[in-house]
């Protein structure tokens, strides 16, 4: 018999939460049968969804409460005043027990200050990253920290790597991922001196394939399979990159629109393109780690539909069932024996 | 009569030199018949291009030396060893005022060192920024620094600030440019230290219309005319950017490729499909200028052809002609009075 996974799931979080939350909940429990749900909110809103989508009835139980943290709290505001919110609650599950993993698609600031203080962090690993996974011109490529630490040090991104590259295993089934730490320029000379450091540290860790130094074009070559950066240039890299890909988007639709020959051209093409959208399609790379936790704590986009939404599950639940924060923590602690 | 622009050309530089920077520059002379040209490199190779390109007779010296900076030079190597290569002797024609501006193609870092050597700080300005512009959703945006200096404190990034806008007035015509800070979160409260303080420097500097935080996302949109970042971000952010525009753009192709019916369709739309490339072109954009320098010094891509070079030909020309170093020494000696 599977063993059951339990996924604690904000329910309130998100533009469409909660209906975009329980409709998505039940796109996972077709993919992933042993999951059971935890939902935590108004009651009153998400029995009468849970009745709706039949996939989710034996397997979900709710959690009642009418707090929710709002998408423009600040962190600090969110922890004092939301300690019974839906986040909040769902959260503290993972810590008692009750639940392997927690889904929200609240707030990202909150969501990540009470992750770490009501979680804390795995044994050995100094600081969680903000790892997500991407596609590439080859298939996909794991990236962390996007944002939790604005600096970083030698120790921290050579823990980044390790983390980065068990998720790029458990994950995404990569049997022997590559690493790279993200620099301005691939010879060994250039960068900070953290970065530096960080590379004679990758470079003597067993756990880890380490590449080299990698740039910024290498993000969308797929050069390696993860690429390891400060929080604040992996942000700034990953938000470019997200920008960009909107931007040749929307100029592509413009192109199409200009004149009845290009319409057509459109109409002939459709196929192709409907291809090249479901290949880029964002919804498919939704699903936030904040790795480093105990638990896992995966923050979905705000925005996303329940396709979305269902893939963020879908990254808790292979985080379990996979074990990534046990083979992490075997790791780290390996190391420091 | 217009005043002449004497631009100094490393005829040397450039993985297609000396050809294609002759023919580029024959391209410019066409654009702007003011500019006269010292081409610095081997003689027998130019003067027989030099004759070819009768748009270019008339208004070219050549300074012979057949010694050349090579692309794989590291900066020390190249200062050392290369005092009279056609990239320093084309700078030096800057130093000693026999020339207007120079434009490389060759050795980014070689340039960059010899800039600052030769050429040394702008009276009052502390460090130079690499500096180039790219295509936005809406017009175009100058990014600046690209990679010069690793790590920038506020006096740098206020300092950044002030050549971007000028750049962007002079270079670009923007009338009242607005900037940047290229963050990772749009609130104030967000960032390292050095950047908030430079948010407050720049409220408070007269001469820039400041706009506040930016994210990654934002320099395709065109939320600003000018981005300031230190040299680690702005370099990641810019790569990251060419690198996702190479992808998107092989995908496309790839998908017009994919069958009978796209092939159709891509003839139905080629029209409107080389407006956007024309549009996206590379070559439109290339140019990039160490600010900050005493003297306009520009980097070709070392791997354009001849359209790609006179458009870093015209941006040395914009220097010149609408007076931007004079413009930023006017502003930053202002400020220290």
């Amino acid at each position: 018999m599977t063993k059951k996974i339990r996924i604690a799931i904000d329910a309130m979080g998100g533009d469409n939460a909660p209906n975009m939350v329980i409709f998505g909940a039940e796109k996972a429990a077709i993919r992933f049968p042993e999951v059971e749900y935890i939902f935590f909110g108004d009651e009153t809103k998400i029995k009468p969804l849970i009745e709706k989508h039949s996939g989710l009835k034996g397997k979900s139980t709710v959690v009642h409460t009418t707090e929710v943290v709002s998408p423009d709290d600040k962190a600090s505001v969110a922890l004092r005043q939301g300690q019974k919110s839906s986040m909040a609650l769902a959260i503290k599950a993972v810590k008692t027990g009750e639940a392997d993993s927690v889904v929200s698609a609240g707030n990202t600031g909150a969501l990540m200050a009470m992750g770490k203080i009501y979680l804390r962090m795995l044994d050995g690993v100094s600081r969680p990253a903000i790892t997500t996974f991407i596609p590439t011109a080859k298939n996909e490529v794991v990236m962390l920290d996007l944002g939790a630490n604005l600096e970083c040090d030698e120790q921290m991104l050579l823990q980044f790597g390790i983390m980065g590259e068990v998720f790029a295993k458990t994950v995404l089934g990569i049997k022997n991922p590559t690493v790279g730490l993200l620099n301005i320029g691939s010879e060994e000379a250039k960068g900070h001196e953290e970065i530096k450091k960080a590379a004679e540290l990758l470079k003597e860790e067993e756990s880890v394939d380490y590449y080299g130094f990698v740039e910024g074009d290498d993000i969308s070559k797929g050069t390696v399979d993860v690429i390891v950066a400060d929080g604040f240039s992996g942000n700034i890299a990953l938000k470019t990159m997200e920008g960009t890909i909107k931007f040749f988007s929307t100029m592509l639709t413009r192109t199409f629109k200009s004149g009845t020959l290009s319409i057509i051209g459109y109409l002939f093409a459709r196929m192709a393109f409907t291809r090249l959208k479901t290949r880029m399609d964002p919804r498919k790379y939704n699903g936030a780690v904040l790795l480093g936790l105990k638990g896992v704590c995966v923050k979905s986009h705000g925005g996303t539909d329940a396709f979305g939404f269902s893939n963020a599950i879908s990254v808790a639940h292979d985080m379990v069932k996979y074990a990534s924060n046990e083979e992490i923590t075997k790791i780290i602690n390996k190391r420091a024996e």
